[in-house]
């Protein structure tokens, strides 16, 4: 049998796309979508609150394209919580001017292909915890995509030893390393909690960063031969006052 | 021809995902949501009786993110139990209000890939019944999916040997022991029934467990060349109290 | 240029998936079911008339799962026939309260695979005649799925030489005469017809039995190698009184 | 670089396959329905006008099973009126009980693989005019499927040279020949215009030899290494009264 | 690691595709569309005055077929103002009207394969310039369509040396010069936006060189062995005129 790579697992994270019923939205009055929109604007200032205690992380973002009108990340220390905050959005009023458009269900991850070797409890480390834990920034863009490593006749990754993943997951983390300070990128984990094996969310104030950086990876071998991708989202961040604006008619 | 391996079957499934239409719940009174909510409860607690019987089993989870809000699934003697369950269910109030998500149909399944060499007629051994007939769990987490073995140039499943493939399972096998205590797994199959060929049900206290199992398993032969997945859905369990928060508005 | 086998043809049929919108079902009057039941009962009773001539068949089964809620296959010697009784339940009144779910449009087939050398008219055969011109027994159950012949790389049907296929279709066939007295099998053609190139339609007492012959086909060369299948169904069979509790609110 | 086929192209094709939503369209009175169908009559009766003059042709057709109930295929020497009929269509009272179910763009074409070798312009030959300005015959039965070369592996039409994809076509060729006075064939190319690379309509008396037809040919080497194929539409006449009756509630 | 082309990147676009919904359209009154129309068409001639004041360029296409009813392309300088558009039409009165039928996000791209080698700043130079702020023709024709370039077993684009690629890229621009005059292509990179590769987007006075061009190109390599396609949409141009005809009932 083949090794696996032992994963550190931090906090749980639902990438929630919602598409916007515009039309109904348009049908209720301008007092109606004021209330609905003031009391979604208090449910995310409720979400910033954790945020500011360090007890999980959100972001919400508009998407550009049919795909989806907005996208709300939220990550929590349990499912639970990801289930009750979905179970609250849903029963707010905008919920009923809005569509479900995709969703993903992860755990933020890092895995042990570029770990050193150390006694120490990695969970205590404080580099580690702060991508296990991450602060999400809220920089103008956003990138989603969810992705699998391939298993199709020769170029199935499952069946490459340790050291030959090792190797080639070593190449494709200097691309990334490139990006540093341009790309802030989180990978998270979805094996056994939804359709493909990993979920990966980038940051960036140059949206031309997710293209470059995304089109790079793709000439490395992990990409090349093993990588699988589902959709990709991509959305630009809005500050109060455009936020307002984004729902008024 | 080759051989095919021997099967023992148990109680026939039905897993039953359902979206709640929140838009149209929320339109409805007050009084006609208890009524609707308690009509619903009270049909569980039915249900609830023939686990207490041993007559059958059934466990209802919420389901996270936008696939679906609730899964009901029920274990019965015959495939016409199941029906008539399931049409019970579309005649309840809160039917109405929900949308068909996903489902499938399957029988629990013991392979004899594992099997030792008795005489004795398996059916009558205790502890192959309660895999048979089993008990579910209340586990705060629930996992499902559905899975194929792969037919697929040089990585076909069903022109292996009866050898090759004793021997593969065998290994995937002891993985899933390593879990022992930690993940309560269900196999069920459903080829002639459903569009995979396997139903896989986990349970657990942790729901880490569904990823590092599936995740570890991946790289086992079974499943890096032969295994073929659908859809993951994971799920939460809710208490009595929590039940009737997830549905009050 | 190969040599494709020389088919027998017999009646064409008709499998006609549909869901209840059972929302809309309920908000009717009971005597408005009660008369939209009683037509749509009048017509099975129709439909039956002719299977007592022989001059057709029908089926009629519930679909457990969400696929459907219920199956009406139709066999008739001509295609226009099966369009008008397509036409005939759009405008009943039950139809208002169905949605489409699912549909196949092939002919009954015998393939001279396993043909003996004769110089006989095999449409005068009164054996090939039952077969091309079925009565459709009532059995509890029933389960349908299209399917094809594979043309994948090394795995091409098409491209093996018609001894190749003989040889392998006579092996396929031994399994099938192993469940005799157990499961009816009705294949129909549906090249040119539909979007797979056979359906198949079986018939047992018990349920069972499809998965086990399913399953041990599957390790069957023409299966494993060469056989690419779509969804399943799976049916339960209703007598008169379970009918009319089917429908009831 | 590998050399293309010549190819002639003639009219260009609209297929748009409908379905009834019979539930609105017995919800109106008996007279607007006959206002609707009058008008949708008349309009059938202009089309057959420009058929008349030679100037286009049409055929309307119902199909068999849920993929659609009608199929209305438009040809017209420019792509503008293609989409003014589609238009006026769309604006007519009937169209508001109909559902898009597909469509498909192309253009009558006629490919060099088989051309003899002359100085003269083809498109002044008669017999290539007759193909290319097709009058649609009113055969009781028609068939449609949209199909691909493939490009696949060791399977790939398009790295084949000429003169190899030449004999294979002139082979492939040679069984429709055998089809002469059976089925009337209208190949139209859809490279640019839509998601397959060419349309195939069929027109027969007898229905069966759809099916004998693309049997036959499934087992030449063009359609079974190199064929990959979408949905099939089969169809039926329908006559002035039948025409009535078909709308007729 | 393998080479990554470098690519300059020009204005960001949107592909808008919206099919009507005639049946709601035809329901409110005459007075009604006619101010939504009107609305509509001057959201095009502010858009039209983006385009004069080189700012940006947009198009406006009605589909052929079911795909959609038209698309309106736009090109901007930031990704942000392509989703302010998207949000201002979305609060149109038409897009009451209307229902997202498919969209693409991506921007102008030209890759280094093709490029002189040279010291100057591509983004100085005219020629460039033109490619990736271009303006939008106003021919009669326009088709659409997305792409990948393959990664399957052997024919896999990423794993190719960049001279390999260099000499492919060279000879499938030949096929493009030879169009020169009668087809102008824009091509714009998607990767980490959208679900495919590319975007290609054609315009042409004969509709018929769409078929043509991409045809001819099939047997390139670069598209026989790499190119992956997605749905094509093909559209015809209308004069004001005509725009308004096409809305009117």
């Amino acid at each position: 049998m083949n090794e696996a790579a032992i994963t550190l697992d931090g906090w749980y994270v639902l990438h929630d796309f919602r598409t916007m019923d515009w039309s109904s939205w348009k049908q209720i009055s301008a007092e109606e979508r004021q209330a609905a929109t003031d009391e979604f604007l208090h449910f995310l200032e409720d979400m910033q609150k954790v945020d500011d205690a360090k007890e999980g992380a959100h972001a919400f973002y508009t998407v550009v394209g049919q795909k989806a009108d907005f996208m709300l990340m939220t990550l929590r220390p349990t499912m639970d919580e990801l289930h009750t905050i979905e179970n609250r959005f849903n029963k707010l009023a905008i919920a009923e001017y809005t569509i479900p458009a995709y969703s993903y269900v992860s755990v933020v991850e890092l895995s042990n292909y570029l770990a050193g070797e150390s006694n120490e409890d990695p969970y205590q480390n404080p580099h580690v915890r702060a991508r296990l834990y991450p602060e999400l920034p809220r920089t103008p863009y956003v990138c989603f995509y969810p992705m699998d490593k391939r298993r199709q006749g020769e170029d199935n990754w499952y069946m490459l030893s340790m050291d030959d993943r090792k190797a080639m997951m070593r190449s494709h983390g200097m691309i990334g390393r490139q990006y540093a300070g341009k790309v802030k990128q989180i990978i998270s984990g979805s094996i056994g909690f939804d359709d493909f094996e990993w979920g990966v969310t980038l940051f960036a104030d140059d949206v031309l960063q997710f293209k470059k950086l995304v089109y790079e990876m793709r000439f490395d071998e992990v990409s090349a031969r093993y990588g699988e991708f589902g959709s990709f989202f991509v959305g630009t961040y809005l500050d109060a006052e455009k936020r307002k604006a984004f729902f008024e008619i």
